[in-house]
């Protein structure tokens, strides 16, 4: 976990800001929930993996009889009962179930919170980190997709991923991956086991994948390897597959494909949003539309989702549709530079000791005023480090004070060059 | 712990965002440290009664040994490594001292950011709460307390406290308190628990209070009444008590006092800043002025701090001044207004359900380039319920969505009057 000094957490409030504004402007409103949910709730199944990576919060004043029955039984959860939250969408799903009468039919959240996983200490994986979902929750049809695709790439241009820097919005359906996992003659009971295979096609390539399938015992390669060549052929490359004289691949699930195509469509050319069908996203619980964010020169994504229709069920009891994407804060903060006049107007009056409070009060509340962010600073031996470290914090300007009676006329206001910080 | 629902969030959002940028404008900057810190330096005797109702995060992969251990000695902390933080002081000691040589020499910071504690559910407190401290470290002079005072003031009269409904800031000096309980007979060693009884004057009163010291075997009664009763008729009212032809009370030190003046006179006439000697404020770790922020029509502070020299030096080594203020969030989000206009243009598109997603998404995003927040709402049967519904959540004008063919020329939009709903 992490400090974030001035410059950092500045960059990071910019960041989130122009994310809050867009989501905002595309109609989707923001909530928050706690970080801690019942450890009941957070271990209920619906976080896969992640779930194992949660951190555990002991319950209050815990007796010798309740640490001796855990060291009993050796479950050491006994003890918690809380937990600190590894993603936002169980939150979401639990927050939904209980508030439901008081959010519209179609309920469009924003959540910008961060999670927690005790994951192994290692380069670009946090412990802490920041995400940024928006879902849509009770629109069954693809609008909801619609929506969700619009805002995000606006999100991104506006964070200035535009033009040869735009990000690739990847889409898949998990309609067409349960068709995929038949037509490479697996069964259905091992769906979800095969997709994790599959998911690694990037990584090791379709013999590594026809490799570890058979390991597990499922197919046969004279079956596969085709199968799977024609998925690798058609990634981020796969609109045309139901025009007329192509021949559509076995696999393909017409319904799924052509929500897709309707989605395109309705997101517009602005989107480069493409077909990948061998697209898993490594979640259990989606059940139709996948989404995974793109940049044309990073290996990693930089965020994705889908819809998980069932999942909500599970806390209401009643099913009810839903969809969501999840930017990457964190990556995306490494990416973005701040706007050049992100500091505005910054000026610092650095001031001679001998200067009373009371006047280094008022000519800073006299350039307040002015509309510029002010601080102040003694005047060291040699200002020029000073002053070179100023403008290394996003310092504009400055001014020198130095006599008892000055007044906002008097002050010598003067740029900071980054380069040459010399008076 | 609560959710929060769309206005609340966006009141939240609000208040916090008027907040930062004028800290932001006073020369403040925002750092931010994670949730939890080492259990060791939660515990470590800093945070008063407040370190009790730290939650606790256990390790990971506890095994049956561990628990038996911990079982055997009866302290459960033995499980738990991290805790959730219970205040912004505790972390911000921390972060200075390992982040000291990329700081600037005197440090003015901001941080706003949830704690937790473990308090019994009552009205009025809650287990996660907001905090919103400004502390400025390494400068020993009084214009570190000018600058957080004026800087205090400013954020409050942006939030709307202004006129008749303005704060009070009320101060006092913890050397004036030393001199305080010496005058009422009452030794060194037992000035921290003195001062808790002290606190409690405005509830329990003079006679109160002297029955509580007599109780502790502290002083004696016809001593403490004198100097109780002198300090209860200044509250708020103490600015004169150095002009010439007044007799300064024994228990007043001058240089404290004198400081306080100069305070006074540095944060100028604008700012209701009064001297209240009876003012304590809980923390032991205070050593020179501390402020509370009081409301004309509250019996609850909204917020206080105070100088805390000898603090930094705990974790650094060497001393390292600082003082700092924290406002009270929570208490200030339920007493602000969001602005009439705070959610500016916001339009609601609502379509009939054979309209096409194309169509919808293509009006949206017209509507949105206009510069309105937009959203969009299927049709129900009877419309005047969902505008009523719109209107409550903040939603200014709305159109309907007929025609598969309308652009933006043919959309008929209409003011939404939060009384009138009808079509």
């Amino acid at each position: 976990m992490r400090d974030f000094l001035p410059a950092d957490k500045a960059r990071r409030e910019h960041v989130l800001s122009v994310i809050r504004r867009t989501f905002r402007e595309h109609g989707f409103d923001e909530i928050e929930t706690p970080v801690v949910e019942d450890s009941d709730r957070l271990h209920a199944g619906l976080g896969g993996d992640n779930e194992k990576l949660a951190f555990a919060v002991m319950k209050r004043s815990l007796e010798k009889d309740d640490l001796q029955r855990a060291a009993d039984s050796g479950d050491y959860l006994e003890l918690a009962d809380l937990g600190l939250r590894f993603d936002l969408t169980v939150p979401l799903a639990r927050f939904y179930a209980s508030h439901r009468a008081e959010l519209p039919k179609v309920f469009r959240s924003i959540q910008i919170a961060p999670v927690w996983r005790a994951e192994r200490p290692q380069k670009g994986r946090f412990r802490q980190f920041v995400q940024c979902d928006i879902d849509i929750i009770g629109e069954a049809g693809s609008l909801a997709e619609v929506e969700l695709i619009t805002a995000t790439a606006a999100a991104l241009e506006a964070l200035g991923f535009a033009g040869s820097n735009a990000c690739t919005i990847r889409i898949n359906d998990r309609r067409i991956l349960r068709r995929i996992v038949a037509a490479l003659g697996i069964d259905d009971g091992s769906y979800e086991r095969a997709l994790i295979t599959i998911d690694k096609e990037d990584k090791i390539g379709v013999p590594g994948v026809v490799a570890e399938l058979l390991e597990l015992g499922l197919g046969d390669a004279a079956t596969m390897t085709p199968v799977l060549e024609s998925l690798t052929t058609l990634v981020d490359d796969g609109w045309g597959l139901l025009e007329s004289g192509n021949q559509a691949p076995d696999w393909l699930d017409a319904d799924a494909y052509r929500d897709l195509l309707a989605i395109r469509a309705a997101v517009g050319g602005g989107v480069r949003l493409v077909f990948s069908p061998n697209l898993v996203r490594g979640m259990g619980y989606y059940t139709g539309a996948i989404f995974e964010i793109a940049h044309p020169d990073l290996s990693y994504s930089l965020g994705g989702g889908g819809r998980y229709d069932g999942m909500i069920g599970r806390f209401l009891g009643t099913d009810v549709p839903a969809t969501g994407i999840s930017l990457g804060f964190e990556r995306l903060v490494d990416l973005v530079r701040l706007p050049e006049d992100a500091a505005g107007d910054a000026v610092v009056l650095i001031y001679d000791p001998e200067v009373e409070p009371a006047r280094l009060a008022a000519l800073k509340a006299e350039v307040i005023a002015t509309g510029a962010r002010t601080t102040l600073a003694e005047r060291p031996r040699n200002p020029k480090t000073l002053i070179d470290q100023l403008a290394a914090s996003g310092w504009t300007r400055f001014a020198f004070v130095t006599g008892a009676t000055m007044t906002l006329a008097d002050l010598e206001l003067k740029e900071i060059s980054a380069t040459d910080g010399a008076q």
